[in-house]
């Protein structure tokens, strides 16, 4: 969070008049996190693709994509379905394919919005051409590639790359390219390693699109993406789209992993204290898992951050102060060296910050954003689209 | 979930034509979990005041709560509003209470909604005692007690019981009674050990009130409950109620501590195959955190369930196989033992049942759930209360 987060006395005012636990958006330091990735992507030559996950919220979808035709992922049908609505027309459908699925994507395509979707399998393609042909459609499809290890995809090397791409290019559907994600990247604690997975990424995604061209296909996407290599790309040479999510908010594990400062964190959760425990040296606050997420995603990264950082109601982190339990609706503050708090100076109906470990995880659990902008003296609230 | 979870053709066309993930409620399942408990707690001769926080539906509480005047507990002031609006009127608000919280409170009192809120603290006393003299309100307050060092509350034995109740009955707002929960419950892994978590919280809730009376005060209310030990009392002479809010649903964690069956949970997350990885034999579902919550409450139990159990589409639990990592849109499935899979019985498009590790983690994910009563040949929606 911004360590020149001072509210006008109207802000203020609007600040106070917002019941706790809120997701609190610092909107000076959300834009520049869009900026400064953008530039870097673009300044490499690659357009980038957001990931609307993170966000999830049709405002913030107009700072995060510069027109409607300005290409995003998504994580869920409904997703693509909102952006649809709002004009957007160049979304990836992120996650493997089922047919299930199709009818809505097939919908979306007739009101010409562009939904491609993703798949690894040979089960899928056969899957995405039966519909296409029965239902009179093209869909567009991207195969998945496994640059890691970390989770589904294929092999770059693996013949089966190249059999899905001639099913698709000869089927009613239609092939469109490739797409990783450098999952693996999260467990990166050194800059080298970093650049080591992204520089992997980049290969293993340029190697699979020159085996589908060189077998006389067409490949006309070429995808990867996370928000820990995204900040660590040297060179996206035959790359077309880069994709990340994370960056827009950032957050304590993209701290831990160095892609970020916690003056980067856009994103907090703003809470009341609601009590103490004297002998324990304990503050109870109102956020619990409900508003911070039980995300424990610094657990496994050298300096494990609880529940969340504390942050007083200017963006101050108060050094040493962490959440280290939370129930449904009560977080518990407490020194993570056990050395006392001073109780009094965090008064019962008193505010905290708290960052996020995770921002996806944290967001997830707000159905609205308030969002601050100290730069220009003003508020607004931004919904978040729910569901699947 | 229950064995016998059987659709008729009808049911079935509907089950199918939601899309996944979703929340999927058994209903005779929820109606027997809901008998069972308020049974048990009306026979041992004290009233039940089930906890909202689990469910957070209006359809759900005409189902949870006999009649308007039901006594009811929540977590938020949100849930306080909402019932408000369908006309509940004795709602205990059971977390601790922050001045900034009370305009809310005493605007519902004027409606005729009785909330009761909790507290632990001279200063909190003060502070609803000024905030009753200067409204001109007079909002009742219960002490929190602490019967297991759980959390937070007063110690029966401090003299600050006293000091507070007295505070109270003196001043602008009132003193209703005293509220503990047997946090440490959880932790009880044989019966016993339950047996004596629950005669711990009636015996620490009768001592305060004991104390109190005979400082001549009145505690109209003695107010205990967990769900693990809701259902091991054995005697409730002194105790007035007894709140628990999890029974409704049942999950993993209270199967683990013996509280229920499997066949008791009522609440399952229906999710579809999109993949899989026949090196490391995972089954990929389109449930991820978002949809299970991130919940981990079985790490610490003797049986670890990862991320949830699996159940085929009709409630048949498959051995073995657990959701071992979750993401935000996917899930992975393996054999809890390394075991090989037959993948080829989980097809791209088919449909698992996810067990909840912790129902209101998982129902909180969910902004409505999709309620099958194959009793009734019923398919209904039940929507969820959202935000504080």
């Amino acid at each position: 969070m911004s360590s020149t987060q001072v509210h006008s006395s109207t802000q203020q005012a609007q600040y106070q008049a917002i019941d706790t636990p809120f997701l609190y958006v610092n909107k000076p330091v959300f834009i520049n996190n869009l900026n400064q990735l953008r530039n870097k992507i673009e300044g490499l030559g690659a357009n980038l693709r957001p990931h609307f996950k993170t966000l999830r919220s049709l405002e913030a979808a107009e700072l995060l994509l510069p027109s409607k035709d300005s290409p995003v992922t998504v994580s869920t049908v409904k997703e693509a379905e909102a952006l649809a609505s709002a004009g957007y027309k160049d979304i990836v459908y992120a996650v493997g394919i089922a047919d299930t699925k199709l009818p809505r994507i097939a919908s979306m395509l007739t009101q010409g919005i562009n939904v491609r979707v993703l798949l690894d399998s040979i089960e899928q393609a056969h899957q995405l051409n039966n519909f296409c042909e029965t239902h009179g459609c093209s869909i567009s499809a991207l195969i998945e590639l496994d640059c890691d290890g970390h989770r589904g995809g294929i092999a770059p090397e693996d013949d089966k790359l190249l059999e899905i791409a001639e099913l698709l290019t000869d089927g009613a559907a239609s092939f469109n390219g490739v797409l990783t994600h450098a999952g693996e990247s999260y467990q990166c604690f050194d800059k080298q390693q970093l650049i080591d997975a992204a520089q992997n990424e980049v290969a293993a995604a340029v190697k699979a699109a020159e085996r589908i061209r060189a077998a006389n296909m067409v490949c006309d996407i070429v995808s990867i993406g996370s928000t820990p290599t995204a900040q660590s790309y040297q060179n996206l040479e035959g790359i077309t789209e880069v994709r990340a999510g994370v960056y827009t908010f950032f957050d304590l594990v993209m701290a831990g992993l160095n892609v970020c400062q916690l003056s980067d964190i856009a994103a907090s959760v703003v809470t009341s204290v609601i009590g103490h425990n004297a002998d324990k040296n304990w503050i109870f606050v109102d956020a619990g898992w409900m508003a911070l997420s039980g995300d424990r995603g610094t657990a496994e990264q050298p300096k494990d951050c609880g529940y969340g950082l504390v942050c007083d109601e200017n963006g101050q982190v108060l050094s040493g102060l962490q959440v280290i339990t939370v129930n449904q609706e009560h977080g518990i503050i407490q020194a993570v060296d056990g050395s006392p708090i001073c109780l009094e100076e965090f008064p019962v109906g008193s505010r905290l910050h708290i960052l996020p470990n995770h921002a996806c995880a944290t967001a997830s659990m707000h159905a609205q954003y308030h969002v601050f902008d100290t730069d220009n003296d003003d508020y607004e609230i931004w919904n978040r689209v729910q569901g699947w």
